[in-house]
């Protein structure tokens, strides 16, 4: 019964309407752990995926997570704990036991089990590092040492490897024996002595290959890599040029050190994205859950760029300030001034973000430059004689035949304007080899508003008085 | 020599600053080539990756490229053509012979035919169908068959199958010779007599079961999957929450269609990004390269909102008409009207920003609104004072103490409720299950440029006259 009832739960979970469903099953679990109908909720949590898994158990109240968590075997609790969001995982680990911890641990994947002791606090971690296999240890340490945003950070070290003069048969009996610990054996790394790497060979060629061949002779010897050091996005943007399932990790002495998976590899373009769209809105690098972040780390992050956009719309201000003359001769230009100065900052950030999207996935380079600039001229003038005639009659209306010429002449003007703007301020960030992301809404918005205003009364002052 | 030089120039590309580097081996290819060493071209493109040689290929004059494509084998060819953008695709296939480009066709991969073959014209396509054989013409016209946006279009039919019965042995076997022709063996899918989905299995599993065990009794019979009409985005968010490789695709029957691959679902997530930008910034649902665009298609895409956002300001204009009394007693209250209503905006673009992104990648839930809300309150009154402080003696020397008091307090109105506008916003979209990135800047700009205005005017008319 119950179980039925879960089960059409589930179905909607995986309509992806999934959030209230998720509550739901959450209550239901409750309901049946209360009642001791602990193999009714093992069998049910089964059948679920364990990143849906993971979801309901981050909704079951303290207390009723572990038990869940722990009617699974320790191999689904290791996969288990990796789709935790941070603070879950933080969570429960403190509130395991030690040695329960311990084991855990030993079963995760290398990379989530790094990340999961590095948020731990010191006395946490203290208390686990004699309690870890001494191999653990270093390893663990290794893959902690790399600083955030690096390769090294998203890399694991349980990679598959083989010896260069195994045949292709030997070479697959050899990744069927390591198939319960590397993360993938679907690739499988070649090194020599001292851990350089020879080559790389996929599954897929030693399958096809005959027998009796050897490995060396099977293997990509000159395959895509990355280095330690390198940004983490080095590794993403590969793993997608290239299609590859994982992408082998060197370190400064060319050896081979780990592998970024496509999964991880996919989380990283994820939180890179993530930034180009704080980027693109004044919110400075910000390495955290929104939902998690305090409101101190939130207002720092937000705060510089706010301040700063003030200081440069007080140049705005000034240039309202100069024409005074001229607005207090003609009230009505007053009318208008918000829909102008918005008008060129609106046309400039569609341009910049067309321009930042286009260049970051490759669409655009930086030598179509000259051809693009000339139809953005063409664009732009078209989307100003447009706009303009939108406004004639309002113009018409409220100031008259010359107020309304005025309007029209300063929105082509500042549309133009503004767009060139917003097209050029990419390329020249990516010129100057800065991220073109930085160089979208906000800045193109300050810099047409200054703009609007100046051709707005220049214009006004000219043919009004 | 001349391969020495290459070899430097390729190891600047990999180094991803390609795009210099990419012109210098285009000139050395014409060169190679013109005094006809096709064997010195042939090995220097062998030894490169071929998404790096479809980069180089692209900046070859017409005539060269075709010399250099052909210098390739056929199942480089079919890879390589993959790698092009849409327009060199079409560019090359038209100049092909017709019974190369059908050999090409044959070779490539199921989905990458069928995207080119839509982008052939029609004189094209005609003359093609008839040479290709019955098999292929039939798949063709069913890759071709589905909706833009929809899992259909982005579907390979090129998977690998297995029958129930077999031991993993005999599975394995059959997928060795499977992989000639399917996009992953990874993965294999097993099916009944009408193709409906029995399980799916994975050839790690395979490899690690006991070699009489049969495929039924190793294969996952409730596999994540999709239906082919479900939107895109869906493959692409199933492939990312569970680290699929290959993610299978039913019809309305529940028959197996087509399977979606990590790699395409990674260029899936990447459109879906893009137009996530877009949306923000007021583009509309635009499905082709910028590069390419026509004048009249980005026209299109760009003014719709242009001209909606102009009247949007109308009402920010009639705001100040409406205040026109109070300004021209105090024109010095003019002097902070760029400034206050663009922080308004800019608070508010950052905080739904935040929240569109948090949205999407799951960080964020809608049942968090509460909390977030009363976090968001004290974050937007802190930011408020602290910009309001940052002013403030500019209020003191522009229009002394009133005006000062007056700038203070509207600019933590206005920044108050621009940033609670931002966060709502799209929290509303979402509930109204709209896509919350529609309710990013250029709405909340909107929104608080008019409230900005009033609050202002408001305020200066109490407390000043």
């Amino acid at each position: 019964m119950a179980q039925r009832f879960l089960i059409e739960l589930l179905s909607e979970l995986k309509a992806e309407k999934g959030e209230a469903a998720l509550e739901r099953i959450a209550e239901e679990i409750v309901r049946l752990l209360a009642e001791d109908e602990q193999t009714e909720v093992r069998r049910f949590l089964e059948s679920l995926e364990l990143a849906d898994v993971a979801s309901v158990i981050e909704e079951l109240p303290q207390g009723d997570d572990l038990t869940a968590i722990r009617l699974l075997s320790l191999h689904d609790q290791a996969e288990l704990i990796g789709h935790f969001r941070a603070s879950a995982q933080v969570s429960v680990a403190e509130r395991l036991g030690k040695w329960e911890l311990v084991s855990l641990m030993g079963a995760m994947s290398h990379d989530e089990r790094a990340d999961l002791f590095k948020q731990l606090d010191e006395t946490a971690q203290e208390m686990l590092l004699p309690a870890l296999s001494k191999a653990e240890r270093e390893d663990l340490r290794r893959l902690s040492a790399h600083e955030e945003w690096t390769v090294g950070s998203v890399m694991t070290s349980d990679y598959a490897v083989l010896a260069p003069e195994l045949t292709s048969t030997d070479a697959i009996t050899a990744l069927r024996r390591q198939a319960l610990d590397a993360e993938t054996i679907y690739y499988a790394y070649i090194i020599g002595e001292s851990r350089e790497l020879l080559g790389v060979v996929s599954l897929r060629d030693l399958l096809t290959a005959p027998p009796r061949q050897r490995v060396a002779d099977i293997m990509d010897t000159e395959p895509v890599l990355v280095h330690v050091n390198d940004p983490q996005e080095a590794a993403a943007r590969r793993v997608a040029r290239y299609d590859l399932l994982a992408l082998p990790v060197l370190d400064e002495d060319d050896r081979l050190v780990g592998i970024v998976t496509a999964d991880d590899a996919m989380d990283v373009s994820e939180e890179e994205v993530t930034e180009d769209f704080h980027k693109g809105s004044t919110i400075q690098r910000f390495d955290m859950s929104v939902a998690d972040a305090t409101i101190t780390k939130l207002y720092r992050a937000r705060i510089f760029w706010l301040v700063l956009l003030v200081f440069g719309n007080i140049f705005s201000g000034a240039g309202i300030a100069y024409f005074e003359e001229t607005i207090a001769a003609h009230l009505s230009l007053l009318f208008f001034l918000p829909l102008l100065i918005a008008s060129g900052g609106n046309a400039g950030t569609q341009s910049a973000t067309l321009m930042v999207r286009a260049l970051a996935t490759g669409d655009v380079r930086l030598r179509d430059f000259g051809r693009l600039l000339s139809r953005e001229v063409a664009i732009a003038v078209a989307l100003g004689v447009t706009m303009a005639a939108a406004v004639w009659l309002i113009g018409i209306w409220r100031g008259g035949i010359e107020v309304a010429i005025v309007v029209a002449i300063a929105m082509i003007t500042i549309v133009l304007l503004g767009a060139l703007i917003g097209m050029s301020l990419p390329f020249i960030f990516a010129i100057l080899e800065k991220d073109p992301a930085a160089a979208s809404g906000p800045l193109v918005t300050s810099l047409a508003d200054v703009l609007g205003v100046i051709i707005y009364f220049t214009i006004a002052s000219v043919l009004l008085i």
